[in-house]
């Protein structure tokens, strides 16, 4: 079969090699006779991999004692008001800045619990800019942010000028670059885009932040709850949370966050360069706020999409169909994406501007 | 390797065949050169593993139109106050049985939103039996009960006599007997024990007992959401539904429920036979009361349980340690463990009284 390179938005593309040690885990786990689906949670093998996964993000993203790192199910979805009802009193204020459809969501759901300001918007253009210079009040409890757009094709490359506590929600982007840690509260991110398959959720916390709001929160609603109990008051979801835990071995393996910015750059420049360059393509949104992670492109002349999607699936580049907020393509290029992977894509795009030409 | 028999209370025992199709599916999942693990939740494969999920629930339970099948995640734990938060009125009132551990955190959690009789309880004797014969109150929206107590090896072998909706935990029995399903206003049951690995929990639900409470329900939170989007509002726990869809195939393969109903009392009936004939051994839940899933039994000599553990283990039977709650040992013996498993472990009983003798 040929090979098939994945530029899926999420669910994502994983590495060869934890996909190669997930299928053995799974067959038999370290030679156990047992498979790590059936194995328990308390049991010192799984409780070894937890603590991995719980060091290896503290060690990537080089957190400070006071962050807790807690590996929770519901995806972002979940997060969107969980980080409201432990962070947002009844009788105080949140700043949300609305950069698209998961903003928009986080806002939403963040207005069952207290009062909801969004301070700036980009839906006027369709999401295809980051708002910038907006003003922020200084009475809100925090500021939340998307840090990528997986949609829109926007990533923030800048943070706004704020001491405030930011929330952030990192799904498409976590791990793919340092950040600077100190000006978070709060970060999580649903590992399905870069971080592991579908099924756990990321949740860093700086843990001065919690037990500050007046209401009552069920058990398993309370941040609180996971961090006293490492992830594990109840059953968690066991091989999502290993093949996480592979996926960061492979990330601090290959150098790093540091190293992944690098590899990331590089290989969005290539497909970016080809869509500035080739005549039957354009961008989708605004240069200075391209996403590294996921690049959105239309093309210039219509009735094209159907061939040049086939053309892709040839060259065994799937995934590529765009959202349809946005229409046209969308290359989801996260960490595990390869050069190859890109440098195939941008050679599919030349071969069918030559034959469209 | 020697062969493993697995009674770990879970995560637990998976059969041999649903391993190995779910380690060839993380390999290459259809011959399509991609992992199962990295494909999109939007994507025809996988909707079609959704829908035979829901398919294969709706058949081996009998369900009639309106009963809606989900997969969530959270857990149980989430159910304990979801359930709650969907179901009973800050007006209304609500009824629970307090069997174990698992019933006395559902009542904790159902507090938080209105207010909850405790029916019964079998804390008196170390929750080693089910109340029978308990007033039930005619105003109350429902009643909550624990149809299989892992904790302490008791089962609810007849349900209670009253025309209210039930609500159920039925994490450590689904699937392993028919049940009466007109009976019940909402089941739900973790994965890990009978029907999958960790990381995605089954609701069945009434729909005509929805949208009958007064307080507002952050999006994820209200069942209706996950109804309308068939449990595909944010990305499901892929991977943990694509294996209990496997082990729903086996199930209806090997004759459904019934057949399974029948399996299951006849490992039991090993077992349970063995506890009673062998002087070294005694079960710990009340006969009349004993689960077919989990099999609670202590040692009647002191300082036995060591030499017994390791005597299991060398016979390649692992998981056997009780919980704390109970002491002693605790054999799972759900829907995948084998007649071999059961009868390996009750000769590894009956050596182990010779040896000691």
């Amino acid at each position: 079969m040929a090979k098939k390179y994945n530029f899926s938005a999420g669910p994502a593309i994983l590495t060869a090699e934890v996909i190669k040690e997930a299928a053995e885990a799974v067959s038999n786990w370290q030679e156990s006779g047992l498979s790590i689906l059936e194995v328990s949670h308390r049991g010192p093998a799984f409780v070894a991999v937890l603590e991995e996964a719980m060091a290896l993000t503290k060690e990537l993203l080089s957190l400070p004692e006071n962050y807790k790192v807690l590996f929770l199910t519901g995806g972002a979805s979940s997060q969107f008001y969980m980080t409201a009802m432990n962070l947002l009193d009844s009788n105080g204020k949140a700043g949300y800045v609305d950069t698209g459809a998961w903003s928009k969501k986080a806002i939403k759901e963040a207005n069952h619990f207290g009062p909801v300001q969004v301070l700036a918007t980009s839906e006027d253009k369709n999401y295809s800019y980051v708002p910038k210079n907006y003003d922020i009040p200084t009475d809100i409890s925090y500021l939340h942010l998307t840090s990528n757009n997986t949609i829109f094709g926007t990533e923030m490359h800048q943070l706004p000028d704020t001491s405030l506590p930011l929330v952030c929600d990192m799904s498409s982007n976590i791990f793919s670059r340092p950040i600077d840690i100190e000006r978070y509260g709060l970060i999580y991110a649903g590992a399905q885009k870069n971080m592991g398959p579908a099924g756990t959720t990321l949740v860093i916390v700086n843990e001065d932040l919690l037990g500050k709001v007046d209401r009552k929160i069920p058990t398993m609603l309370d941040y609180s709850t996971h961090i006293k109990k490492d992830s594990s008051f109840n059953t968690p979801p066991v091989f999502p949370i290993f093949v996480s835990m592979l996926t960061m071995r492979w990330v601090k393996k290959m150098g790093g966050v540091e190293a992944m910015a690098k590899h990331n750059q590089e290989k969005a420049a290539i497909v970016y360069d080809e869509i500035d360059r080739n005549s039957l393509f354009k961008g989708a949104a605004a240069k200075e706020d391209r996403s590294l992670m996921n690049v959105t492109f239309v093309a210039t002349q219509e009735g094209l999409d159907k061939d040049f999607l086939a053309a892709c699936e040839a060259a065994g580049c799937v995934g590529l169909k765009g959202h349809r907020s946005v229409g046209g393509f969308r290359a989801s290029i996260y960490n595990a994406m390869t050069i190859e992977g890109v440098k195939t894509l941008a050679s599919v795009m030349q071969a069918f501007e030559k034959a469209k030409g």
